[in-house]
């Protein structure tokens, strides 16, 4: 999985019917140290995301396990708001 | 998922006999502020999508999740016309 | 699915007994306006392709959904020849 | 699959449900020579993985083939702990 | 597909249970030409390569459809031990 923060929202009505009632997000990308990088994903939102947190997201199929997106044409799903994680014993991000 | 704008489109008669049916689209990949970026992807197209509509495709397994595409040869399907997505509260692209 | 052309051929004996019968071809990748560019598959070839042709292919478990590839370890399926293509009004390919 | 050292550990209380249970490690990725190199991925630990050590993961599809990790929303899984590799003669990571 | 050259080998005694039996061979990809290229991957063998043989390996769920691989947590295997390629009427490699 990567990381990324919520930074916008995707209106779309015309989709596959499969699509409707998903809500999609946009999130930037963060590297280990929890800072932006290039790259960014629309994520179906599984969890009850919020503009500003930092969320794991999952993609390829694992993105149609969770029971939100079970068969669905969805590659990319926020499976987890993120509390905190550290590297090398240093606290990249703690949610607040 | 990823965004892009419809920039063509792709005919060939020889195919698979799966794909029989199928529009392939030209997609030029929008970066999270709605500019061309680098890369293109030939998508199959479950959703009526126009030349210069923005799109949201899905790749991979997840592609064969719609009606259309179910158990076909392809690894990219449109599964969305966007409407609208913004972005740190600034609108990136709105539909005309 | 991304664009190739049919540069090359490969001959291998030994391989897992589910390969026996395919044919494997070198695709150099094609960018957006048909020109070589850096990278390249090996794919099955479903389609009776032929060298200088120009292709389309699907990676991953797509590549497996043609009568030829299913349930065989291949993760690159040449699944159509094409005719042309264009993009901004202009003709990028012609198969002649 | 590709190498990883284990760097860090990600704590997420909200997060879809199949996910409960799981454990997740932040992984530095290895080059050829077991040096750290661009890029990291968050995993699910199928293995007991400890801080330092040096592990395998397997991504996409197949990182839900563990008994841990089946039909969960995860696309990155730890499925060994390395003891050793080489290239070209050279030992280029034990464990110790 | 891609094309490697099988450069190492990899031990691990803890790993996921149905890894059992897997023998893990280093892979230096090699580009069209058949020169090492950046990247590497780890693959299990489904054919018994041995060291300094080109190979041709297969990705993601692909990579489970040999006998050996089936419901593995495996994310490439080694599916053809390759004995000539060409390009442009080239040979690029001839297995000696």
């Amino acid at each position: 999985m990567l990381l990324g923060k919520v930074v916008g929202t995707l209106v779309a009505t015309r989709k596959d019917e499969k699509l409707e009632g998903l809500k999609f997000l946009v999130l930037q990308r963060l590297d280990i140290n929890g800072r932006p990088m290039d790259g960014y994903v629309v994520a179906a939102d599984a969890v009850g995301a919020g503009l500003d947190e930092v969320v794991m997201y999952a993609t390829g199929s694992s993105a149609r396990q969770t029971v939100l997106t079970d068969r669905r044409p969805c590659d990319a799903v926020i499976m987890a708001i993120v509390d905190t994680w550290e590297v090398g014993g240093d606290v990249k991000y703690q949610k607040v």
